[in-house]
């Protein structure tokens, strides 16, 4: 018999395939799915068996749009709008807090969060991300690592073209990394001149790497990029030449007709982050309205400071929920298509092989645990994970074959180390907001 | 020392009165809160203490709008609107399987799902209720039981007369009942006639108990009570005389201003359903609107086969966003006006004191482990539980003083029991949809 790594036996998979959902086996070796089908233990010698027997199997997520080491900085000025949270709360604590340290033990904690609810990549845009490497690799999963840009100096550089170049080394550092995408990550149009946005989209090209932006998000950004471009944030985009298969831009709530056909046509994908639109008041984004122009669409959590958790199921919930609300139309986004787009979308969009329980696909998935009685009866498992599992029921979490999370218990990652450097910045932030 | 039954000790108290949140201690005598303060270990002596060190204790969910029989039918129709939902495939459903047998069995495992997330009282509207108080008074819970009325002949009854006479035994019986409140409870405007809902509310007012009705739900509705009576189903409500102080109208989606003023001024509750009404494309209530013309908004779940869980917590946590999404608007709802809503709102709606952590209140309270990745580091114990919460975080449940569920075990229900009847029902339902 051949030999595998592994084998999922008995679970309903769920592929985001045609196929659809089914009772059956998985079998796994070299870190991809080698085949979905029945009674796989009796043609391969697995080193491994896991029974998923009444659980349900489906890829894992993948978050595109979150920054991570803001984490330590959750549900700090929650209520405010998305300008004064920026400005008054967010931009200030990072003044003064930012630092190769600050943002390796956020993303720690961040890390074990995305595992715990099932993530095995995102896509980040923060300060330092060359820093948070060795814990990535460590914690098991992949990530995009967008090294932010902005035309106003921070401790990482003080004008534009340093960044660019800082940029430049980080993008040499880490292109043929296994586990790093490496990321250009010009924060938004009216942070960033048309100069900035233009140099750094001639580094994505020339290295051949993502162009990750924040887009569109607010009225706030619409009236600042009226004033000072007299059109829209798409638009100014799209005369500077920016829109692209390339860029990955985040929000994106407000577009018109004629923004989404342009936006389409290029080939530009939307990170949709319905939940921290939602609470910084930014609106409601039409993602199904932008599905049916020909957008590709993928899902995000944003910052844990704006949703204020990582949990990619709750925000696939929301997202599927939040379109038929608004359009008034309960078939405006399916289950199935709720699903696709929290995982193969956000894994494809940046050229990675997964979130799809298929052959040749990398075996990045998640087993959920459905003794619970949220989950029971389970007649329809794609339905059911999507409208009523919690991420607590992800019981284990799968990267590239190796297992990351097993009966709840993470075990590349050292949980109460975790904590504690998570409560040694907490009693250092509150001591800066108290005065 | 005075004696005390249980003092929860140590714990990040969310009050939901102007006491805001701190860390201090809840001593329970009786059932009731007796003192929230600090050292209360010192004051009196305890049967038993928990230690809440780093955990949230915060009052118990009351869920205003459920039918939690539903369960049984969980996910099924999945994506479909609310009348074909409700014409095609669960009213068709409920006339082959509702019975004694399967409302007990369906109650049982929704009480399972509401003491795992948190929730001690519940507001119901279904048929059989009589059946269920059985199963609710070992749960531990309360319950108030809206016995459905129709115009339609149901297993129930055959004519309106019928049901409205079956009604009032079924108050007779449980009027005096300490964990049940009987509760009157015509469907709709669309399935009740008038004069039904007019003799119902005599019903209500004759033995002094709520009058629960489904209301404004969706467009569909508003369009066939324009085409019946020539009006919108809020005002055909006044002009019966039916707006009320006793009236706890679900959903409530489609008002103008002149019909909030007319709900306000009239007292009538609003159990808002925002999970449900997204999901079956009926749309999203502006309670942040109600709330500011004095409406008193509770919250529900609705059942299980449209939300399609009765997690409070989670509805609690789409609530708020909603509210600051469509107003544009990330003050329109605070977290603790959303936890006010979700609890105390509820609990006072039907007048039961709790729902608040205070002197003389109903010991009704949870308990969430805060010591969860996406709940550290802990800023604002409101806001996380809020907005990073998930309901299988709630480790404790306590109705009354009596602990129902502890370390996540639910102590008054047979998990199995509940899980093979589940089972059961799944296997007869599946093979009737299968043909």
């Amino acid at each position: 018999m051949e030999r595998v790594d592994l084998i999922i036996s008995n679970g309903w998979i769920i592929t985001n395939t045609p196929k659809g959902q089914f009772v059956g086996d998985i079998a796994i070796k070299g870190g991809k799915i080698a085949e979905v089908g029945s009674n796989l233990r009796e043609k391969y010698q697995a080193d491994k068996v896991i029974d998923a027997t009444g659980k349900i199997v489906a890829p894992a997520f993948a978050n595109m749009h979150t920054h991570a080491a803001m984490n330590l900085f959750r549900g700090i000025g929650a209520d405010l709008p998305l300008m004064d949270w920026l400005t008054k709360v967010i931009w200030p604590l990072e003044g003064e807090f930012v630092s190769p340290e600050f943002v390796k033990d956020g993303v720690s904690l961040a890390l074990l969060e995305m595992i715990k609810s099932g993530t095995t990549f995102y896509l980040d845009m923060y300060f330092f991300e060359e820093y948070t490497a060795e814990v990535i690799k460590e914690a098991g999963i992949r990530a995009g690592l967008g090294f932010g840009i902005l035309d106003f100096p921070t401790k990482v550089a003080s004008s534009p073209d340093e960044y660019l170049q800082r940029v430049e080394e980080f993008i040499k550092t880490f292109k043929r990394d296994k586990d790093i995408l490496p990321v250009v990550a010009p924060h938004a149009v009216y942070t960033c001149s048309p100069e900035t946005l233009k140099k750094a989209f001639d580094l994505a090209e020339k290295y051949d790497v993502p162009y990750h932006i924040h887009l569109a998000e607010s009225q706030g950004e619409l009236a600042q990029v009226k004033e000072k471009y007299g059109t829209t944030p798409v638009r100014h985009m799209k005369n500077l030449g920016l829109l692209s298969e390339r860029v990955i831009a985040a929000h994106m709530v407000w577009l018109d007709e004629e923004e989404q056909e342009a936006v389409a046509q290029s080939g530009t994908k939307v990170a949709h982050c319905p939940e921290s639109n939602l609470k910084l008041g930014s609106g409601i984004a039409p993602v199904s309205d932008y599905i049916k122009k020909g957008i590709k669409v993928c899902l995000g959590t944003d910052g844990a400071a704006s949703n204020d958790n990582l949990n990619m199921l709750e925000e696939m919930s929301t997202m599927a929920k939040l379109q038929k609300g608004i359009k008034l139309d309960p078939t405006a986004l399916s289950s199935a298509q709720a699903l696709e787009i929290a995982t193969a979308n956000g894994f494809e969009s940046v050229g990675i092989k997964a979130g799809r329980i298929k052959e040749g696909y990398d075996a990045d998935l998640i087993i959920v645990d459905a003794n619970k009685p949220h989950l029971q009866p389970l007649y329809d498992p794609t339905a059911q994970l999507v409208y009523s599992a919690q991420a607590g029921d992800i019981e284990t979490v799968i990267a590239r074959g190796k297992i990351l999370m097993e009966n709840y218990k993470v075990l590349t990652l050292d949980e109460e180390e975790i904590y504690k450097k998570a409560l040694y910045w907490k009693e250092k932030i509150l001591n800066k907001l108290n005065g």
